[in-house]
């Protein structure tokens, strides 16, 4: 019977988290900053502590022989821990969204109508390995006056514990009451499970972690999803382009930080560009030591090139391996992205305006490039401030998302009587 | 095996009205527009065919038993045809949402960052009996540049397939492309079922109707959906409330069009109130034809109110009947709010601001009344033109939706050959 038990938690938690949400709601922005700077020091405070609760999942991840990779993204430093402390100082400078009056009017009877921004209420946040997430959403969740319920992956739940722990220790000096921020600690499904269902408690389910943590929520949930992160984003060489930018942008595009999600995963390239600048090309990959998996007409011109099949054009590799097409036109182009595309980034290399004009229409992404890297699809990067992922979805919010896409609005209707 | 075929036609409909969104999203609002105009004129010079078909609908329905307000909302004439074209010039008149470049900016680097406004891409409108809904959504879509793919209600199957038929014999004088409107002519479940899954070519899915229609899109669909109208609204009458506002509001909330989502459908009485203006609420009551259901305080003092259990609470009576509980504070009201609302509009009739101001901070909902009838939740009577439905979800839009519900945007990125 200790999943029922477990479950009976879960959803308690969900309701508390509910209920701090309305007092959180009354806060002003200077009280919720402040609490954010205080939990800033009190993390640095207790770093060591934090290092200690990590050691232990390091450990664990050690002993179960994660990868390398994956390790540092588990692993803490002092460095890093501070780092958080300083992402909720930024979150404090930030614009508060909440109570903005959007628009107002009043109707011909005299009724006045406001409609004002307001918290979306409880985020449910279902992450995997990196700990510093349990800093960051929940910063960005409470300065938008929201609580936040933390699922984190079982590889983390040291590290993630101990962090809650002191940021509730934190909120015993503030205004927000610390049930605002609510840690799973169960690391069964039915635990994650259950949030997919909570309608009545929780207002949107944020996954972040790979393809199949996403595919089941979205899936599986009956919460509203925003669905982040998931990029298999394109890199269109027309037979326009410069060669310069074109090989530049590739490298950037492909090998700056191959495991994020705008990073670009499949090269699409004209034939006549190809033929033209086949030379400069396999030298670029050689030098930069990206794999080729090619088509056909790829595998045919450049020896080494191994053969892409539906799984290369269907997934992100997250790695110095591109896949790589050649096509006729643009049109060709945006079929291909059209149907294997993940609706993040793309982009298009050329000098004619026209043609970039048509990718960029026709092209259904949250964020199109002409003559620029897909990797500036980002919060910080593009100016927003800190973000809580990158939407893939086109309803709410898209692409980067900060603040305003955790918020929602009310009408406010003003009388003395109105009737209709 | 029909059902396989019948699965495969839904599909292809869905793919072909994905392709036809494309070439839509290139038309100027001009040449949207002057479709309009064109579909128009047609339902007016046709109106005689349309009327034959609904004949049809309406004898399957006399056959088969309906009520009357069913029957009525099924029922076609020839000035309801001419309304639903005069609908559609009103939608031409609407300013087009797409297009509009919301913000822009240039980074240091000198990439130029555009925020645009375009269309979602394919809607999918799942509706019942109202045959109205097959010209006014197809309207707000098209003016919007969306696809659309129609699902109405068996009852209404003649009527719709021979709307949209004349709305195909218009368009062919347009550049819209006809396979942006698509009629699932089938009236099994499983044509339904199929929408709730095609993510990769409906964008939203937008349910109309009753509550087990809207739960059924809801609980089953991995298209992200546009929650609508289930409206179990309250009315507060507070301890400091005026008696002829209260009253007033109470009549017209409760009777003015009793089955429409905006209407009342719980009155929260503050106890002094209550006891203090008994008499003239009976009475109230009793000029109205209204059927008080109450708790143990209200049917203690009104011998003919009948008992209200919890399903008085939970559901919308969408008839002249109400039920009534008495409470001893605004905190009460909102608790019983938070509860048993839907998140559509909630009122408080107070002469009290700061009670007022609490009640429409606290309770979650689309739209908040202070001395005034919930009946003003409509796009028409906020002054937003037409509206594709009522949305009770926090997220993409709140409240009535016109035609920036339907949009999405894009970040359009221009460089000159920029890397991170």
């Amino acid at each position: 019977m200790a999943t029922v038990i477990e479950n009976t938690n879960v959803e308690l938690q969900a309701i508390e988290a509910k209920k701090a949400a309305k007092k959180l709601s009354l806060l002003t922005t200077e009280e919720k900053n402040e609490a954010l700077l205080i939990i800033a020091n009190k993390l640095e405070e207790e770093y060591k502590g934090i290092l200690q609760a990590n050691e232990k999942d390091l450990e664990v991840g050690r002993e179960k022989g994660y990868e390398a990779a994956y390790m540092d993204r588990l692993a803490l430093t002092k460095d890093r821990v501070f780092d958080f402390a300083d992402g909720l100082r930024q979150v404090a400078k930030l614009e508060d969204p909440t109570g903005d009056i959007l628009s107002e009017w009043t109707l011909e009877n005299g009724l006045k109508v406001e409609k004002v921004r307001v918290p979306l209420g409880v985020i449910g946040m279902i992450y995997e390995a990196r700990p510093n997430v349990t800093v960051d959403a929940t910063g960005l969740a409470l300065k938008s006056g929201n609580s936040i319920v933390l699922k984190g992956g079982s590889s983390a739940i040291n590290s993630n514990r101990k962090i809650v722990e002191v940021m509730h220790l934190a909120l015993e000096n503030t205004k927000i009451p610390k049930e605002a921020v609510q840690f799973i600690s169960s690391t069964n499904r039915e635990a994650t499970e259950q949030l997919f269902t909570m309608k009545e408690h929780i207002d949107v389910l944020i996954p972040r972690g790979g393809g199949s943590l996403i595919n089941a929520v979205v899936n599986n949930a009956t919460v509203p999803v925003l669905e982040t992160g998931v990029g298999n984003c394109h890199l269109y060489i027309d037979k326009e382009a410069d060669v310069e930018k074109a090989l530049s942008i590739l490298v950037n595009a492909k090998t700056d930080r191959p495991a994020v999600c705008n990073a670009a995963e499949t090269l699409i390239v004209h034939q006549e560009w190809f033929e033209q600048h086949i030379d400069r090309l396999v030298e670029t990959f050689n030098q930069n030591n990206i794999v080729v998996h090619g088509d056909q007409f790829v595998t045919s011109r450049i020896p080494n090139a191994l053969p892409a099949g539906e799984e290369d054009w269907e997934n992100e590799y997250l790695s110095l391996d591109i896949a790589v097409k050649v096509v006729g036109n643009v049109d060709e182009a945006i079929d291909h992205i059209d149907r294997y595309g993940t609706k993040h980034s793309e982009a298009i290399i050329t000098e004619n305006r026209d043609t970039a004009a048509k990718f960029m229409k026709l092209v259904d992404a949250s964020s199109l490039y002409h003559n620029a890297s897909t990797r500036f699809t980002d919060g910080g990067a593009l100016g927003f401030g800190a973000e809580i992922g990158i939407s893939t979805q086109k309803l709410h919010a898209r692409g980067p998302m900060g603040l305003p896409a955790l918020t929602t609005v009310k009408f406010l209707m003003s009388g003395n009587g109105q009737i209709r």
